[in-house]
């Protein structure tokens, strides 16, 4: 069958043949739909990030994934039913953080993330699974059933955010997305249907530019980081509640703390590599302390987050998904999907 | 009556007379027993922080006290009872944090602290407070009540921390306290009660002293930062899963992220001034998300912290509180309370 990987060797995608996967007792067989291509692939093809299988010298790329089940082999599954899967499987063994349903909350190591980190991806015609790391979704979402998995990131850094603000009253209003890709943007749509008065996006891009129409369609601000730096938005705009970092840039994690209002929350899911810069670390120790500001980070999402990432995509206008979704190509045109440019979203490879 | 306050234009503490105040209707008249000294006290003194009422040109000292019920004006308290005060007022006209009893949650501006900003504090004969701010507390914790409201602090931090963590099992077993002044060993004292299985203490002190065997008498381990800083505490002991910063030294905030296990937090109730250095804030903005760690910053303390600090003081052993409380001396030589020497761990006045 189809597959399309990244040889260790190698530094692009290329398409290969591989055998289609027989399901393990136990196991299913899913037919894939729809991949969505993400910042995480692009990082793996330069090599930046992400393991092959012990036994290959090549990874098949794809996290992002919608499918249908082809074999339900004795279980649960209907053939036909839509399905989303998760992407951390054990790394040989189960341990505790797979064992009570948290494979997002176990530490490097513990974990294979497949398609990034020592087990297979999704980019290819089937793929098999344990049943417990696919969630069933509504036929409604199966178009863009790929945006679930960058979704439920989002909802679980909210998740964790709220928690952390539960010891007193907090009535959020203002939030401020760092980043217009398509993390940002679906996390921008996300926080808007969550009663968010007011929502800013934060880029550096000119006008005209889709992904500012997308910012101003959703009714939030546009925030030009290159006119207005994070250290300056709360005194431009206002003090947020709630700040969401999606870009990686690091100083973005402390700069968070001048831009958040007291009380506020930064969370945290964008990774940058290592990066040296000077801070006034006291101000920002002390405004986090005299304001009980909290930063908080979050990698990855469990079940609880993909199936509220169902009922969010479920939410969203068909416009914003339409606009967002820039590119979907067949497997004889894949290259299209990891090219990159300003008119580019969000792209997916259709099987 | 005697009060012990600071004058705008003075350097030192000073014994003053001033009118013994009479309670408004609605007020109750206390007595006050003891009043500790913090390192709050010493900034205020050293005219680093703190602000005197609209009306005078001194501030009496003092937010750390215990007294007792001398004249209950029609409230529902009575005679002879046993009262910590709470520290924050509205500042003026009641905000809606005073409005649901979070005072702990005002932004700057939005109240008075006794004893620190535009309100007079606790070191005098008698204060009148609304009984709203007042925590009953038994005749057992009356002798070291003073400790109440800094143990109050640790409680509110622990509480924001551990909500921090809620969106997902977390069992911490290692806990690290910086700091080994007197809030320092009383959270270390804390956490023993409240299940860490081991905890760590880390100073910059020589043996033989005082707060290292208290450390040791508690059963936590005494961290040297001389010899082990706190980048260097993981490695060289275990990753933490919770770090309570109580030094206010710049650096740690970063640090605590560097020394955190997988899924730990780190809770921050120093106050440090503006402090430049550089970091690799890439390495710790990445480990915040790749491990789901959090930062918490925390300020004074709410009515329900005070009330757990009152079981948690209870429950603590009478050795420890004898030789955490170094001096407790009486009004004629007050002076005593705030000098500070290798020997000296907290202090308080009595009245």
């Amino acid at each position: 069958m189809d597959a399309i990987a990244v040889y260790d060797d190698g530094d692009d995608p290329e398409l290969i043949d591989v055998p289609r996967p027989t399901p393990a007792s136990g196991e299913v067989l899913v037919r894939v739909s729809r991949v969505g291509i993400d910042g995480t692939d692009h990082e793996v093809i330069a090599g930046e990030h992400g393991v092959s299988p012990d036994d290959d010298d090549y990874l098949v790329l794809g996290h992002e994934a919608v499918g249908v089940i082809e074999d339900a082999n004795g279980t649960a599954f209907t053939e036909g039913e839509v399905v989303v899967p998760m992407v951390r499987r054990p790394p040989g063994t189960e341990n505790e953080y797979f064992q009570r349903d948290e494979p997002d909350m176990a530490p490097a190591g513990q974990y294979h993330e497949r398609g990034i980190v020592g087990a297979h991806g999704y980019l290819c015609e089937y793929f098999t699974s344990q049943p417990e790391y696919l969630v069933s979704v509504p036929e409604s979402v199966a178009q863009y059933g790929f945006l679930i998995e960058p979704v439920s990131i989002a909802e679980k850094a909210l998740e964790h955010a709220i928690a952390s603000r539960a010891a007193f009253e907090w009535t959020p209003e203002s939030a401020l997305v760092l980043g217009n890709g398509s993390l940002g943007l679906l996390t921008l749509a996300m926080l808007d249907r969550r009663g968010f008065d007011r929502t800013y996006c934060l880029g550096r891009r000119d006008r005209p530019d889709p992904t500012i129409d997308i910012i101003e369609s959703l009714g939030a601000t546009y925030v030009d980081s290159r006119d207005t730096p994070l250290s300056r938005v709360s005194a431009a705009y206002e003090p947020m509640d709630l700040v969401f970092e999606a870009t990686g840039h690091a100083p973005h994690a402390f700069e968070t703390v001048e831009a958040l209002a007291p009380n506020g929350v930064g969370a945290l899911v964008g990774v940058p590599g290592s990066h040296q810069f000077e801070i006034d670390g006291g101000t920002l120790h002390e405004e986090l302390v005299l304001h009980n500001k909290a930063l908080v980070g979050t990698v990855n999402s469990g079940r609880p987050h993909f199936e509220r990432a169902v009922e969010t995509l479920d939410s969203l206008p068909e416009w914003l998904l339409d606009d967002l979704v820039t590119d979907v190509v067949g497997v004889d045109t894949f290259e299209r999907a990891f090219s990159d440019d300003d008119h580019t979203i969000k792209t997916a490879v259709e099987f």
